[in-house]
């Protein structure tokens, strides 16, 4: 061990950091981001704002990001038909920061948080970077559901601090039956419950949103992102609801000035242009039903899916799948499940792509129990 | 205590969210930002590079920032002689986030940090906020000056895993001795020594850098910011250099894609631009000698200053000085220094107004002793 290693605080030795391989492959299907561009009059809009902005930028930004939040309650309200006041939201850069700022305020040493494997593997990694324990729950080995009995069951044994759920679950696609939730607050009633709702505006027909308990519940808390739905992966804007009193236990922690003035213009603009930029949703939805479909008639086993993503099982040997595909010039991502792999939905064009590779692959490659 | 402030962390409870209160004053001279705004020719830069990126803004960001480490290392040697690798570099949205990526890497529950008071107040905040238990070491109280042989003595008897020193020291202005710092690194054999030089550029002549110490010390840091001398305290960028395996350590903590694409760009042209941004840092200089010189004749006591701001001594009461000065449109920062305010040194004109004022309020606010 060098002398840095033997200074690193113990918990981290011998870790990796968290992260996708970044490579420069045509058909990018592996990290769940939008595949359409901000549109040129969306650019346009951003730019003209920002040409007015830079020169100020001597200053720093609004540390309340306060025309950000009228933006997002707007957004929020227009689209789930629920009406939250300003200092019901909180934002950061990327989602992964409001979550660090929930484990920051409510976990820490001697406390513990409880999520449902497989699940967002940032729950995990943010829990323990900031030294929470994080109890790995579980959810049905096979269809990867999770049920109101099972929830409450795992939730009484762990008596958690924090509950991470996941609606729609990513990796796995489903949005989480709606009754786990009121559930999880009866069943662990000294814990913040985070309902990580990333994948939100993909879900399909019916499927309500944690925002409208939010109401009812002062320890609910809803996240969101503007990375996927929004083509704004490379903005970095994440965000949550939740009551004015967990939004002021994460002032407590958030670092001053978290939030640059660009961020807020950038995101506040293209909150300003929903209509234009959430027109690719459909679009979206769309190939994520024919990856299903089609996965399907390969004999492969999708999962069902409210995301912009499919998994699919039935591969005889995931990491060797992951690499042919790549051969073909298809980057997928490679889970760590077992016999699965994760694909975004993506254009017709790349969607195509990929699935010609899988149909010329699913012979040799499907596991030959599953995909009789 | 309501049920939300019964599950915040209980280190937390009864804490109030830091900052400097954000007043639409006409002089504002409280955070040591520039006064002088971005230049038409740096905001058009930067707009081009924007215009022809934010479409791609769908996709994740380079989570490696590879194009703005290579800009940060040519500055550094540009400036200050040292060359560095871009494995040495590491960015965070402001200094605070390097920091706070500091603190988590070699901090933490059980290990503690020491830094030297007065300083710059977030390095115990964040350390506390993240766990790690925090040292209040002394500085002289009348000079705030910091000698050797003191900080030897506090470094021995706390034996902490992290240190912060300060140079220029803020809110006290003045540049650390430099064998301060070799002296730390030997009298605190298991601690990464972090030296935060955020107004480096404001040093008077001769002031040497830490970073010419980095090849010999691998348990050395150095933070910086463009925040004061770049004029970019809106777009959030901190930076740091030190031993490649502290920066592979700090990736183990970072949040993936913690900085924004738009974030990336502005700070990389804007050290393209590096010539025309400090050439206001000469202007800045002059009106601190300013500051000093004629609080010195009002019979103040200015601490000498390598910064953009000056603290003061010798006011009967400071918070009613504060007031006093706000009442006539001009707002510094009261640090909690009793008897002392710290004022950023402005354009001609800012600086003028500030100083107009105290010669109004000098021969009611003084304190009768210490002005004498």
């Amino acid at each position: 061990m060098s002398e840095i290693e033997q200074l690193l605080r113990p918990a981290l030795r011998g870790r990796t950091p968290y992260g996708a391989p970044q490579l420069d492959v045509d058909v990018q299907l592996n990290t769940n981001e939008s595949s359409y561009p901000v549109p040129p009059e969306v650019v346009a809009a951003i730019v003209a704002e920002l040409e007015e902005q830079l020169g100020g930028l001597n200053r720093y930004p609004d540390r309340e990001f306060t025309d950000l939040r009228t933006a997002l309650i707007a957004y929020l309200e227009d689209r789930s038909g629920v009406s939250l006041r300003p200092e019901q939201v909180w934002a950061g850069n990327g989602s992964n920061e409001v979550l660090s700022h929930l484990v920051q305020a409510f976990g820490g040493p001697d406390r513990t948080a409880l999520g449902f494997t497989p699940a967002y593997s940032m729950h995990p990694i943010i829990s323990e970077t900031l030294g929470t324990t994080w109890v790995d729950g579980q959810r049905d080995s096979d269809s990867f559901d999770l049920t109101v009995e099972s929830a409450v069951e795992q939730a009484r044994r762990v008596d958690p601090h924090l509950v991470f759920l996941c609606s729609p679950n990513n990796p796995t696609g489903t949005a989480l039956p709606f009754d786990v939730i009121a559930a999880m607050l009866e069943a662990a009633p000294r814990a913040v419950v985070v309902v990580d709702e990333a994948y939100a505006e993909f879900a399909r027909p019916g499927t309500p949103s944690a925002l409208s308990l939010l109401a009812a519940h002062p320890r609910l808390v809803v996240t969101r992102t503007m990375s996927k739905a929004f083509a704004l992966a490379g903005g970095r804007l994440g965000y949550l609801a939740a009551d004015p009193q967990v939004v002021d236990a994460l002032r407590l922690v958030r670092l001053p000035y978290h939030l640059s003035a660009p961020t807020q213009t950038i995101a506040r603009v293209s909150l300003e242009h929903a209509d234009r930029l959430l027109e690719t949703v459909d679009a979206i939805k769309e190939q994520r039903d024919r990856l299903v479909a089609e996965l399907t008639a390969m004999g492969l086993r999708p999962v069902p899916s409210d995301a912009n993503f499919v998994l699919f099982g039935g591969l005889a040997d995931a990491p060797a799948t992951w690499q042919a595909l790549l051969d073909r010039g298809v980057l997928v991502r490679d889970v760590g499940i077992p016999h699965h792999l994760r694909v975004t939905a993506g254009t017709p064009e790349e969607t195509g792509h990929f699935l010609a590779a899988m149909t010329e692959l699913v012979t040799t490659h499907a596991s030959s129990q599953e995909a009789s």
